[in-house]
């Protein structure tokens, strides 16, 4: 019988033994991270699909696991076997996890529905219980999937060490307290790791390609409560940092004692951001009488906007970035042409190498997609470690990769022309250039919220009929999450405007299945361009440092100041990079970053 | 003593024999209509303040009119030495009436609001009394004005026909039913002149520029109830459209009659929309016990989307309207060229009188704006019937005129260059009209609302600084109101989607204070541009034929796709317009719409 089949089969037994009509999971964990740990992938020790994003739903006759468009395909391949059904969501006709337990028990009085309160957010939550005529018995029992995952990891607790992002936690607790002072509350509870780890100036690696430290951290008027692990460790890095903090008056409390922390707050108002809230704190809170100002936390939009220090870290991060991917596609293009065997996996390899030599390298800021041809028609392809295809001397290859430095985080994507392109490749290659180029050339006035401008990335590509179906850009951290708001530039009307300080990705695409993929992605530091008669203006300053290769580009589709720009930038790279490379390499990237009026 | 300044103490005296705190009055009718009536401009008659778009707060030692940025420098020259504030709106430190009103009287027991409730829309009331800790008292009593506006018009009363849009209005009526059917409502109560006129295929004059019949509609799954003033009607027109109707089953009510009917609508769930109910009748609506479903007006949007038979008539009264723009524009050449004394002024009645000979014509759409030099840099400039500037040999005249035809209403713009210019008039005149060419050619997913292609419009500016502070577009009515939604292309995140076959304007500009203003209109058609792997896809066809005047163009700043839109559109404007046109003009027009090539 097939492993995830015989696991979904036990939980059904405790189900039973429970008397619980239904489980809920949610791929996430106690803090709404986006990249939860390995303790708390439940629902991938249950069924084996490995995407980010998917919800579990089983009954006595139905196992449903439901995520978005980015992992149909995924989805079917994975849960062949497993009995679990797939149900799609963000497409037009979805129908969510609420409501489909509405629909699935209307008739039926009072049905048990068990959750992991722990690791569902509390908003998911009330939206089942709303989705009911009268609302059914929700049980909340933290860890149950511990009676079937007996060897299940235990919560993650590595080395947390300080960083000097310019700015001292006095500075940000100072911030918070304004904060609450102007809303009349009591305190504030933050519970996304983010937003901990920036307050604190703290990292850790407890989650993989985040670095981040799980805990809590309570600030009030008077004291500054921080709820981590740290009575098991035995690390001198995590010891002086824990002795550093509390010695600035931060209280160091147990991970698991937030609950009694919180229940002692009773009556006060508290502020807390319901998106990364889970079920069993909001509980403990209703319970113990705390009033809960549920609003978005103040921390989101000012780690958004980027000081002067951390600015300058991103811009030295990205130039030993530049360097590693140099450094790279120069092997590549090497190897691939003297016909060595190089798989997709092979590659991701060698470009951790390359970046690893880099100064304050920490480890990637995400999972490498590296896929040659009809792979990279799968915005989200994950890269085999076994079997992964050999890069051939044709066709297109796409790289989409990051790395974690100790002062600052860095996000690309390269799409390599291993050879003779075919025409709608090139075209493909040559519209999406335009748009990446349309967006980073941008002039746009202040109060711009990025879903104004996510048209121009996209025009050059809708002119010739074609699109793309995931965002535009989104908001990178300082040496945190590579994917943080509030700030983006997609489809979606996200009011939240664009400020001098934040950074953005600019990656437009193009997908055709079973054919190849196309997507150019740099980093841009939105920056103020200065004020005049009608107003105050916002431009955007590439980070990245890494030329796009010219021989795909089908240059009589590049209008004159997309000529112009490409060719500035291919100057910068070449100036910035070229003194850190050897001269072999050097010469190959003067090559690379040649004008286009000496190509075409 | 100023007059109106007089007109103010009058009405605070009436306020001193009622104890009226204050009295709040808008710049609106009954039906919340864009442009009132003669009737209905109080505001005007008190103040001498003739832009649209204002209201009024009068206490004892203020009194105060709000109005937005279009209108501020003709609010400050127009209330000059009445005693009346400038309050102004559309700026980023406005202060409502609403918020002014709580802030006034805050400390004050129990205020006494006076309003019109006829003429106040219910949530402007709603948001008054929202402002307020605990409720003022807001005595409505409607028409109070009469105390004091003596010779105040009474409510028009023009000659009623009937239109054939192609979709009969038993449909329209069914489409209604079938809508109260879905939301399990008893009814729906119509009240805005736009939605009636088009439910029931009817016409009249009762507003300038809009071809409305001041009216409320009732409908009910068994009946139809049409309340409108037709008692002293003695026109055979209005009499046989009234006799047609009643034959087909419309119950004709007296206009002021609504009150009772809703009354008799007591325990039905009635829809209305509250963007045109006014505070009186929702007032009758709640006391006489009507459940009140508030809610979009489904006739905004089944109106926008025109049928086949609209769209055929919008092109046809575009070429005849287009006819009258090139006789227009060629008379002005020549006589500006001979010299002659042409003012602002007398260009708009030329021009009229060029409309006035097409078939069909009804009237204008809107007040012209005829401006020269400086005043174009006011976009809702109002050309002065007395001492209007004179037209010279130089710089740039603009005009934004449109008709009211049988078959189809138009607005155009164009801006034209009466001999030399400025440098920085070619640029400006050429970057507004790249914006508009850019917009023209776009091709977009189906469901991408205006806001997400406005920036289309605005990034040729945006590259040089420059920018404007209007709406790129708005929706245009079939033979109706030249300004109507649910769609928009603008800056406000408006979700509403385009659809094929809505109809919008394309007019960005570049206003300079005391030097000139630059604006380029066409009206365009959402078509649908076919669909393929990616999707359906949707594209414009411009509607408006009128070349744009190439001696202002530097043609250095267009780009090869813009270059050829043009030479596109010239083509088919010479082409369509030619034919119709006396040999001189014609050859005029054929100089006019010459190639780009040809001419640079």
């Amino acid at each position: 019988m097939n492993l995830y089949a015989d696991r979904i089969a036990s939980l059904r037994a405790l189900m039973r033994a429970r008397d619980w009509d239904a489980v809920v999971l949610t791929g996430s964990d106690p803090h709404g991270s986006e990249y939860p740990a390995e303790r708390y992938k439940q629902i991938q020790w249950l069924t084996g699909f490995t995407g980010e994003a998917a919800d579990l739903v089983v009954t006595a006759d139905h196992a449903g696991l439901w995520t978005d468009t980015r992992y149909f395909i995924q989805a079917n391949a994975q849960l062949a076997g497993t009995g679990v059904e797939l149900h799609k969501t963000r497409v037009p006709e979805q129908v969510l996890i609420p409501e489909w337990l509405g629909a699935y028990f209307s008739g039926q009085r009072d049905p048990v529905i068990a959750i992991d309160g722990a690791t569902a957010g509390c908003s998911f939550v009330e939206d089942i219980l709303a989705a009911f005529g009268e609302p059914p018995t929700v049980v909340s029992s933290p860890d149950f999937i511990n009676l079937l995952w007996h060897d299940r990891p235990g919560i993650p607790q590595t080395s947390v060490f300080t960083v000097d992002p310019g700015v001292p936690r006095e500075e940000k607790i100072a911030m918070l307290r304004d904060f609450c002072e102007g809303r009349g509350a009591g305190g504030i509870l933050l519970t996304s790791l983010d937003d901990i780890a920036w307050t604190l100036n703290v990292r850790a690696s407890d989650i993989e390609y985040n670095p981040l430290v799980i805990s809590y951290l309570l600030v009030t008027p008077d004291a500054v409560s921080w709820f981590v692990l740290k009575d098991s460790v035995e690390d001198p890095e995590s010891e002086r940092t824990f002795e550093l903090l509390a010695s600035e008056g931060i209280a160091l409390e147990p991970y698991d004692s937030v609950d009694e922390a919180l229940a002692d707050c009773s009556g006060m108002l508290l502020c807390a951001d319901p998106s990364s809230l889970n079920w069993q704190l909001k509980s403990v809170l209703d319970g113990s009488g705390v009033r809960l100002d549920c609003c978005k936390s103040p921390v989101a939009l000012a780690k958004a906007v980027k000081n002067p220090v951390e600015i300058e870290g991103m811009r030295q991060a990205h130039v030993r970035d530049g360097v590693a991917m140099v450094r790279f596609l120069h092997w590549l293009e090497r190897s691939v042409k003297a016909d060595r065997a190089v798989s997709e996996w092979d590659a991701s390899v060698r470009l951790r190498e390359f970046r690893s030599e880099g100064d304050g390298y920490i480890g990637d800021s995400f999972e490498t997609i590296s896929a040659y041809g009809p792979g990279a028609a799968l915005p989200h392809y994950v890269t085999p470690r076994d079997g992964a295809p050999m890069l051939e001397q044709s066709g297109l290859y796409l790289c989409d990769s990051g790395g974690q430095y100790l002062d600052g985080t860095t996000d690309i994507t390269r799409t390599v022309p291993l050879g003779e392109c075919t025409p709608l490749e090139r075209e493909d290659y040559t519209a999406v250039l335009k748009g990446h180029i349309d967006l980073a050339m941008a002039v746009f006035p202040e109060g711009t919220p990025g879903c104004r401008i996510d048209a121009l990335a996209r025009e050059p590509l809708w002119r010739l009929q074609r699109n793309f179906g995931h965002g535009t850009g989104h908001g990178v951290g300082w040496f945190l999450g590579v994917h943080e708001g509030p700030q983006d530039v997609r489809q979606n009307l996200n009011p939240e405007p664009l400020r001098a300080g934040m950074i953005i990705s600019d990656e437009p695409g193009i997908y055709r299945e079973g054919m190849h993929g196309v997507r150019h992605e740099n980093l841009l530091l939105c920056v103020d361009a200065g004020d005049n008669e009608f107003g105050r203006w916002l431009a955007f300053e590439p980070l990245t440092l890494c030329p796009f290769d010219l021989s795909a580009v089908d240059v009589d589709m590049l209008d004159a100041a997309e000529t112009e720009w490409l060719d500035a930038y291919h100057q910068k790279v070449y100036d910035t990079l070229s003194p850190l490379l050897d001269e072999e390499t050097a010469r190959w990237l003067q090559g690379k970053c040649r004008k286009i009026a000496n190509f075409a």
